[in-house]
């Protein structure tokens, strides 16, 4: 299925009945586009734990889109308390699924409150767990679109935009956040060329951002990550647009390993660098870079990523999922509130303050 | 086989009578450590061909060691002049094996001519074609060794390094020019922990550098290409050192793809950044890194480069093999000859014009 405005890939849908869901299975690209049909408790744990859907806000949705599917399957043939009940237990098992996406436990907890209020029968009950679900995959659409319209701004005719890792619509239910500008511009009948950075170790660019951009018809050239030097050397993008997995009070941003770098090289050239994220995305508790947790993945995704050893045993591996950029290298910040320029302290402040009705409290992630 | 004062890999050596090599089959590495015996013209050219040994030096002594190995095979049921022919038959054919490899014409350039003098019989022929082989390779040895004397005394007890590619003792019949004053500095008694970056598309990085270092038990640990920057924000190594593919007459360096990116982050980080590489590598003739023609690898190196889809069959892929590093960025450029600092332009043509003499001509390349 395709957004028929943007042709973006659509990752979660309702099957027709609305007790399943239809998820596009993300481990089987770029190689083959399959739908996959999610009925059982089981089966959606499985696609989240197994990476059939990743990113931290698409893995909230399908959480509460899963849950409210499995209430519907079962509200015909039970008691108000007993599918309260067993809305519970679907609740406990998807949050232990993948443990660090914030997302997932936020979701998850909008739907135990729906959960906890007052119904007259367990249709009723299923029924408002759907219209929750339906509501954070809509806050979601919004938050992508929002971020889209204002940076799609910074992209005229012809631009070329580089981007590292997936933060597009393969993330979320909608169109992405560092995308996001990107379709709508392509939307509004400007061409923008994309260079997508492969992302090793796990390589979210060549497989997912290479292959939603195409799918939407937009122009894309994958390259090798420590390729990107050369191409600031030769034919410089206008522009870099990343997304984030966290923003700290003072505009220092973390995101997916080897986004530091291309901030680096985007400066050394005068190549404007804007990092694309909700709100939600911001931790006005971490003060700076230097306080957010750095995730370290297992060295065997270096050795042997790809099922054959390609490092020896005798090495070590260092393997942190995310960098840290300083504000410092960093030209815009844009939510779903709008450009936000340095120094992003107080910006921040104001966006997050005035962001929290219509963002969908995700963070991005990667994985 | 080991170098017994460096225990770094052996990548060639005669067998016992002379008449065929050994060679360390770098398609194996560093699943498994296997030496290969070559006696036919048709072994060596597979050989060369199917990269089980790379690096234009070490392609070079393969086939002067080779052309030498079977002369002597034939020797004593041949004609002189037979045998002569013979082995134009045998240049012609393995200067073909990869004809973009410099130091494969050049060496047998070397052989043929020594094959155009008069002997008294095949016998003396097989020697003097043996004799000089062996001074191919010895020269190799010279310069790595020299190269690595200099560059050790950069090298204080627990420094640390960050390498990219391989130029290294498997490029080479020595111990490398990147990697050998980390060998030196082994050898002194200092402890040097190195860095290697993964190095896509080919990973001459983690298959080749992390697995001599680590047999030569110099501590190694592997980064995929792009972590470099959060290694230069947490945990900065000392110092720089790549190789090689050309040296342009003011000090630009052409070298594997990702060596700019490496050098621009550097620079950001303040860490001094050297290139190591033989007078040979200087190309005086052409004037800056804009002059150097750059070759482009298969986009399917990016595409399936582990034998699976891994972008979009709709994508275009960018894949150059190596990058320019202007001559601003670099702090040093070692060869044979000693440190040079800037301005490269004139201490680069008088290293040439003095390193005639005990330099063998190679080029490094990383394939």
């Amino acid at each position: 299925m395709t957004d028929r405005r943007t042709k973006v890939p659509i990752t979660i849908r309702w099957t027709s009945d609305g007790t399943g869901l239809f998820i596009l299975d993300q481990t089987r690209l770029p190689g083959e586009r399959v739908e996959r049909e999610l009925r059982t408790v089981e089966e959606v744990e499985e696609a989240i734990r197994s990476l059939r859907v990743r990113g931290a806000p698409l893995i909230g949705i399908t959480a509460a889109m899963g849950i409210a599917a499995l209430a519907r399957r079962h509200a015909g043939a039970s008691e108000t308390d007993d599918l309260a009940e067993r809305v519970g237990e679907w609740a406990d098992r998807l949050s232990r699924a993948r443990p660090t996406a914030v997302n997932l436990g936020w979701a998850i907890a909008r739907l135990r409150e729906v959960a906890g209020r007052s119904y007259g029968n367990a249709v009723e009950l299923a029924e408002a767990l759907a219209a929750e679900a339906d509501e954070i995959l809509a806050e979601d659409r919004r938050m992508c679109r929002a971020i889209g319209e204002h940076a799609a701004s910074l992209l005229p005719d012809g631009a070329s935009v580089i981007t590292h890792c997936n933060a597009g619509a393969l993330a979320t239910g909608g169109i992405g956040t560092a995308l996001a500008p990107i379709y709508v511009a392509t939307e509004q009948g400007r061409k923008i060329r994309v260079f997508a950075d492969e992302t090793r170790p796990l390589l979210q660019g060549s497989r997912l951002t290479a292959w939603e951009l195409s799918e939407a018809g937009v122009e894309v050239t994958v390259i090798s990550d420590s390729t990107a030097g050369a191409l600031f050397s030769t034919d410089p993008p206008d522009i870099v647009f990343v997304g984030s997995d966290r923003i700290a009070a003072n505009g220092d941003v973390a995101n997916k390993i080897g986004t530091y770098p291309l901030a680096v090289i985007a400066g050394h050239h005068g190549v404007p660098f804007y990092v694309l994220a909700p709100t939600s995305t911001v931790d006005l508790s971490t003060p700076t870079g230097a306080d957010i947790p750095i995730e370290h993945r297992s060295p065997e995704e270096v050795r042997r990523g790809f099922g054959k050893l390609t490092a020896p045993e005798a090495a070590a591996v260092w393997s942190p999922a995310f960098d840290v950029t300083p504000a410092a290298l960093i030209t815009g910040i844009v939510t779903e509130r709008g450009i936000h320029r340095p120094p992003y302290g107080p910006a921040l402040a104001e966006a997050v303050a005035t962001g929290r009705r219509g963002a969908s409290g995700q963070r991005e992630d990667g994985g």
